[in-house]
């Protein structure tokens, strides 16, 4: 076992975090964020989700906050997309990467979209189809890898086979998210290694949420794997819709200051990161979810 | 690398985190505290410290606390102590386990306890003297392991060799603790293989802060290293003196969690914990500082 020597942070605040979101952020604002954020060294900042404003009214500014940034050289603004419409209106307005997701939980599958698990997939062929053509780079997410609201434990092997399937599709790179939290690090080892067995690390990524306090701890295991993409939000933006008043996703800069200390290249500056995480806690007027953000707040 | 099958929980909140409370909490409160906690299956509660009152006012009633607790059968109440004094009015009410300290950093000694290193193995030898006569268990703790608020850096090697020292002078158990929080895996790492180097590995416990939210990657680090023995405190009770509004120990419940996932064995009740930190939480009137405990609150 040998750590990275770099990582790639993808941040998904504007995205993953926002919509989790009570408030409603004015566009202006988003745009703010994700400006502040492409100025602190982070390569993938997740844009917004070109999803139904019926489904997610908090992100239905999808196409003027990715028209209205700034975007940096060398910067990649992916966008989710949950279907063939989003992908065309993402299209419209210049995306060039896009994200994809499905879970390997049958029911939160049904329930948080809608479809079954195949038919979710028939979907992803549809917009990896259109992706391909327009030559748009495709990121896979997988929901709920390392246990289900509804369906409790989910079975390493499952999520290989779906990964792999995403693969098939055309996605360069899967996010294995543990959407409630739950995973500890000898899951979190057993889940990598037999989704290895099937990717390359290269090409797969972990998302975090820190909803019981573990996400440093599990993102510590899978650098032990060889993993070297990293999900996380600024500040811990977002929260848990299955468990009200929980934490979000893992704060960026609580990642980025274990990679520090740990002498592993992210090239992502903390002081602005910090800054940017402070100034959408202010306008969301709630705590900022990092401990780093805190500690380095009390020091100055 | 193999984990340990079972692990030792410290619970250090009575004294480390109510120690660190602005609040002075009523001597019933402590003892009540203190009783729940024996019925969580924890075998190890640091009670109280010995200290002049005029040093930590919020402890000044440790007699009355000690006196007043039910003791658990098989649970071992250590109690800090920073001098002769401290031990005899421990001796006097029947404590059976003292608790010393240093730390390799110079300057936090000479800040924190007013005397040099040198002089504070001086006292340790006094205190540890009496201690052994007596048959009382004394643990030894280390102060400020992976860094310094005032001189930044401590050598790994100079942990080590005070921590040979105090077992030398008789403590059965040396706590490495990271007092103010900066510690990340890797370093926590290298300053375990060098303490193992002196002192095997069944007399070592770690203590992390998590003021920059690293402590539980830390402890996996540490249980990765063989380390049996983790401090901790119930709701993450406590702060930092060097950096005010930052959080305080790592709290048990989100240990135990971690622990519970990686199917090592600690004794203690995951529920009986949440309840006992919600207890005292409550009546501090600040928000639980342990994820776990929130995240299962937000689930009823």
């Amino acid at each position: 076992m040998s750590l990275p020597k770099s990582v790639k942070l993808v941040e998904v605040g504007p995205r993953d975090g926002l919509q989790n979101e009570k408030k409603i952020i004015p566009t202006a604002i988003k745009i703010d964020l994700i400006n502040r954020l492409s100025n602190t060294g982070l390569r993938v900042i997740e844009a917004t989700s070109f999803v139904s404003p019926q489904w997610i009214p908090q992100l239905a500014d999808h196409s003027e906050v990715f028209q209205g940034i700034t975007k940096g050289k060398n910067i990649s603004y992916p966008v989710l997309v949950p279907n063939k419409k989003g992908l065309e209106n993402a299209i419209a307005v210049g995306v060039k990467e896009v994200a994809v997701f499905t879970t390997p939980s049958e029911t939160f599958c049904q329930r948080n979209t809608n479809c079954t698990v195949a038919e979710s997939l028939q979907r992803i062929a549809e917009i990896t189809e259109i992706a391909n053509k327009n030559k748009i780079r495709i990121r896979g997410y997988l929901s709920c890898v390392l246990g289900c609201p509804y369906e409790g434990n989910i079975s390493s092997e499952s999520v290989a086979d779906l990964a792999e399937k995403l693969i098939q599709l055309g996605c360069y790179e899967i996010s294995l998210g543990d959407t409630i939290g739950v995973g500890t690090p000898g899951k979190t080892q057993t889940l990598l290694k037999t989704v290895m067995k099937k990717i390359p690390k290269e090409k797969l990524a972990v998302h975090f949420h820190d909803t019981y306090g573990q996400a440093l701890a599990n993102i510590y295991v899978a650098l032990e794997c060889g993993i070297s993409v990293i999900d996380s939000a600024v500040a811990g933006l977002g929260g848990c819709p299955y468990a009200k008043g929980a934490t979000g996703n893992v704060a960026t800069e609580d990642v980025l200051y274990m990679l520090n200390g740990l002498e592993i290249e992210s090239g992502v500056n903390l002081e602005k990161l910090v800054e940017a995480g402070r100034f959408i806690s202010h306008y969301l007027d709630k705590p900022i979810q990092s401990k780093v953000n805190i500690a380095m707040a009390a020091l100055t």
